[in-house]
């Protein structure tokens, strides 16, 4: 299905397609790949080296599938692959289509949403990992021997959402991700993925972290934002926690920046019942207004919602407002999207069904944006009012926000990857107050009214 | 006295004197002044206008004294001008004659701390205030009433200090301080100086703060880094607190940035007995290691702090080494210098004698470094080491300091005054290392373990 939709997409929108792109267009052969042409068994089921680190992975390169005797029925690779495929084409069609770019995009999207459906998870685990940045944090097999359970299958959507959207990135950039794995000493690591000093970007990063390991009961309540009490053996509690977190700023003013974090979260209480939850968010934090684009965003999110609840983007999106407040200046941190947390109703499978459209939404909603505003000119004015702005990122980030507060508090959590959301260079003008009027208060004027977009 | 001291070390100096040092050198008049030559009585009693405000104000022009019918027998605003005069002087003959720098600015502050025990406060409180970057934020009638208090000697002594280091700080600069006054509607208000993008300064805030009001038992306990428990009538505490807080981030890299804090706290108990305390600090944060700076900025603080007790410097500085601790990354945030809270005995008047010679100890801890270093060449390199730096300023300040966390929870505190502290400009480089051997790591080492300076 996915397969499809990439054709007549191509064949739209082919005259369109930069030469950067490089979507597969060979007659018969759609499927696109991200694998690179190493037979990668043995090397990944030892776990030492990671077989498609290196110059060899690219985004979308075709023509290798055929090379590879595994290359054959990936189709849970193909449909990630072909979504960023899709939103990739989309947003660069978009770029260079002017005018049709949100609809190219938005059709782009349903296409994919419809398709996700069947394809998702039916792909070999180790099929799909070979589209991942890098080895997973769990070990392939044992991720292959529980496929059924929820950790995997969440720990699979976060790898796949973290590779589809790095490489949209470095698609639009032209630079490379530095690919960092760690390990947490109690148990599991992560992943960082970072961008620095880019063309368009000037820093991006990219996280995953699956951790496990026991909590005491007074963390357990920590973690959730309800502070629901959970019983523990002796007051101990096994839990796993994993997610995908980003934080993309660009260089140029006029495309904003964007932030995502999907997570999952399981605790085993005394009596062996597990508890679970989900939470997550996509928002928006423009320099200037742009209506179109924060209908764009929204809009996108909003349809990804709808899907699964008719009051999911309403409620979400006030959550998201809420949330992303930074008090003691009486503004919003930018234009809001959606954020959820605690989320364990109706049921784990609706619920992550609903996490998995959310994740699939982030390279529609934002890449399209990117590709508008690529070659937008800038004044120093307009740049020094973005890192005024970043300033302010910063300090919801170090004063307010519950991930960062926790993992600055949490012994042996990693640094370098909870502060790679902070921004290059960030700026703090003693007083300032842009003039009644400006663009700049016009930028105010919504963060201290948040608005509704769609 | 000190009059005589500024007459003998402006013979010795005279020579290396720059010509941007106005100091008195009228022989037989060696009334130095900070004031205008305005006819103050009026306006200060009625408290609409501030007779200082403007050009006409600038430190240590001299001869306005005689042209003032209130300009005779100034003796407590003589002993600041005095100081003042001193310190820059000693700072610009260092400056000029390089080696002798330290050795100068050491001598001036010896001769001024021996000096000011007979000058202060004799000064009428009118005449006093003329010297202030502003009218005081209790209105002079009160401060004039209630003399003797300590309360109105502690409002005194900020309000000398933010003039005294202020004109030591344009001088060297050249810009001018933005003075805004605020009240807060609870009761009180502050004055602060602001100066940003300067010839040296990238910005340099020096704050007075002066509030009252109630607090519930619960505010006055974590007001107290020891959590002191306090009882008040139907559970609320009348109180005041000032202090003075400065933060200066130089542009050149090699001129370390300083922050001072000196502070005062009153709360009434249910029975109406008082309970007080002092608090306060002066740390140096420098980009590069310099041990000469660090032995003179530490040796300096260590000769106030000996003159009244031989535990303080010692004690002081350990807490301060402790406190400025940026606990995620293991670093301190700078060489440290001395902080102590809570401190209320062996009494009330010793310890304001303490404070007192560690608010008059700012200027000469400080501006000989800058002097020192204003013409050092610095490189592109340096100046990003310094921006890295200063984001780790940002993290201690919005993530650990008890003061901005305090201001920034509490309603109604004046958010730009809080938040003058943070840098012009920062930066976050993800995962940035220095190079083993390198002067930045050699900066590292010292902030990983402290050192005995002096």
């Amino acid at each position: 299905m996915a397969t499809i939709v990439v054709c007549a997409f191509n064949k739209t929108a082919r005259g369109c397609l930069s030469s950067h792109l490089k979507a597969a267009t060979r007659a018969g052969d759609l499927r696109l790949s991200l694998f690179s042409a190493h037979s990668p068994s043995k090397t990944v089921l030892q776990g030492t080296r990671w077989f498609s680190r290196g110059s060899s992975v690219r985004f979308m390169s075709h023509g290798t599938a055929g090379r590879s005797a595994a290359g054959r029925s990936r189709r849970g690779a193909l449909a990630l692959s072909g979504a960023a495929a899709l939103t990739a084409a989309a947003a660069v069609a978009g770029f260079l289509a002017n005018a049709e770019h949100f609809q190219r995009a938005e059709m782009a999207t349903k296409v994919l949403q419809t398709a996700e459906g069947k394809e998702e998870e039916e792909g070999d685990i180790l099929e799909r990992c070979r589209g991942f940045m890098t080895a997973p944090v769990t070990d392939i097999r044992v991720l292959q021997e529980r496929k059924a359970e929820m950790r995997t299958r969440m720990e699979m959507l976060i790898m796949e959402t973290q590779a589809e959207f790095c490489r949209a990135l470095q698609e639009v950039d032209g630079g490379t991700f530095k690919v960092d794995q760690w390990q947490r000493k109690e148990g599991g690591g992560g992943i960082s993925c970072v961008m620095q000093d880019g063309k368009v970007f000037e820093k991006a990063g990219v996280n995953v972290s699956v951790v496990s390991g026991y909590l005491t009961e007074e963390a357990a309540k920590q973690m959730t934002s309800r502070g629901k009490v959970l019983k523990g053996k002796d007051g101990k509690l096994p839990f796993c926690a994993m997610g995908v977190s980003s934080v993309i700023h660009p260089k140029n003013p006029h495309i904003p920046t964007v932030h995502f974090n999907y997570r999952y979260f399981e605790i085993e209480e005394q009596d062996g019942s597990k508890q679970w939850w989900f939470g997550g968010g996509t928002d928006l934090t423009p320099v200037y207004v742009n209506k179109e684009d924060a209908f764009h965003f929204h809009n996108t999110l909003k349809e990804a919602c709808d899907k699964h609840h008719p009051q999911y983007y309403s409620d979400f999106k006030k959550w998201c407002d809420r949330y992303f407040y930074v008090r003691h200046r009486g503004e919003t941190r930018g234009i809001g999207g959606i954020f959820f947390d605690d989320l364990d109703s109706p049921g784990q499978e609706e619920v992550f069904r609903f996490v998995k459209s959310c994740a699939r939404t982030v390279v529609p909603c934002y890449l399209p944006i990117v590709y508008k505003h690529l070659s937008d000119s800038f004044t120093d004015e307009e740049k020094d009012w973005q890192q005024v702005r970043r300033g302010r990122y910063v300090e919801f980030n170090l004063v307010y926000d519950r991930g960062v507060k926790f993992g600055l508090a949490t012994p042996g959590s990693r640094i370098e990857s909870i502060l790679m959301s902070l921004p290059l260079t960030a700026r703090w003008e003693y007083m300032h107050e842009p003039a009644k009027g400006s663009r700049e208060a016009d930028m105010l004027e919504v963060l201290r009214k948040p608005r509704e977009w769609v």
